[in-house]
């Protein structure tokens, strides 16, 4: 039986700390191609780059890994690598470890969650793994056995069609992992006002992350909060089943 | 009572035919802030612009209409209106209209359902309008009864929490409109290679959808191959719940 195949991307850029981390991991259970931004492309969402045309190319070759890098966003790097670069079909697609929580709203942002679900669309099995600490010092090394735990899962059960999965670590001491849902919530206060020496002003994207239940125990926020890993299967179709009906009765 | 007070964005730039009508007809049912951005951002999903600052300035304002340009994405329009521009909470948040379809999966790639979506995370009722014509010369006139009387019954009607809507519109004559569900599908050939001069490989985007379910009744892409306007209520809360339970099985 062949190894697997595993394509790994991320959205801070292909010499992050945390996809490093991730890369050896997964070599322990594959044979993995890399394909990553060329620098940071955080928040990037499922942005693709249609104005102008993306390159790639080859940085390391070694037994049971081939990095490259490319100029386009992790969406790009997912697309590029299936259309262009790997020679059969992954048998797995994980991005990260990202530097920085993608739990609650924060997926629809994520440049990480959107390579995930570029994987998912393409009916791939897709993981995102994600950490709550920006710092590119963060230390990785409490969530790397649950990383690897959680993949073998995913491998040996697959996920059901167009679902994917999004797992967020706490900082320090890890509790467990709770399957959790995306959490309600929004950010405010979301912009930072600067003038410029012409008297011009300009805002820098801050915010304060407001969660709407955080008294709700099946939360990935709650399971953040209290030390626990969250894995929150994440859907493809954003189709809002139970509204149908009800619009159906709107006078269109 | 006050009208409604309507914020307006796009990802085809303040200028683009689209939203010029968009702003026409927003004008009948209440005052209109546009913010959009300065420029072309198609596929922008809900990218948001984290390295640099954005800036934005008036460009128009006249009774019941004031228009802005803003340097960012589709999202970050939104979230600078909401916290910097708006002098009180939009009763409403319109995006379009697209020149291009954002039925079926592209509606997690695009600019315009990015900003529909940031809407709709803050609470207030939010619509993406898109027809299937990617032309700057598209014409818009079957839809624009259309997109007056949904808009009317949805300010009339509310919507879901966390719930927004995902209009499209077919090109020519259109048949009516369908409360549908996103379709299965993918892109697939999604690249063009070309060559440069010094003998390097470059990338541009491109590629064919494949529906992966071309006789369902009830999805997007059938109500608009059957010159129907698509309406799929959309949400932001991605959780797979039906996965949920078999994840637990897992040997976590």
């Amino acid at each position: 039986m062949n190894k697997p195949l595993i394509l790994i991307t991320n959205d801070d850029g292909h010499d992050a700390p945390g996809i490093e981390i991730l890369t050896m991991l997964m070599m322990q259970l594959g044979d993995v191609v890399v394909v990553a931004p060329d620098g940071a492309r955080s928040a990037q969402s499922n942005a693709l780059t249609v104005t102008h045309p993306i390159r790639f190319k080859k940085i390391e070759e070694v037994e049971g890994l081939i990095r490259y890098s490319c100029t386009g966003t992790p969406t790009d790097c997912v697309k590029l690598a299936l259309n262009e670069i790997v020679v059969r079909r992954p048998d797995l697609v994980v991005a990260g470890i990202n530097h920085g929580s993608n739990s609650a709203i924060n997926v629809i942002y994520s440049g990480t969650m959107g390579a995930v679900l570029e994987g998912c669309e393409n009916g791939i099995l897709s993981i995102g793994f994600s950490i709550c600490d920006h710092s590119l010092e963060a230390d990785f090394s409490q969530f790397e056995p649950f990383i690897l735990k959680i993949t073998r899962e995913a491998l040996l059960n697959g996920l059901p069609h167009a679902t994917c999965l999004n797992v967020n670590a706490p900082v320090g001491e890890i509790a467990g992992i709770r399957i959790a849902r995306q959490c309600d919530g929004r950010w405010t206060k979301e912009y930072a006002k600067r003038t410029d020496p012409r008297g011009g002003s300009y805002f820098w994207l801050t915010g304060n992350f407001e969660n709407h239940e955080p008294d709700s125990e099946d939360t990935d926020e709650w399971a953040l909060d209290h030390g626990f890993i969250s894995v929150v299967p994440t859907k493809i179709d954003l189709t809002a089943y139970d509204a149908m009906e009800k619009i159906r009765t709107w006078n269109l």
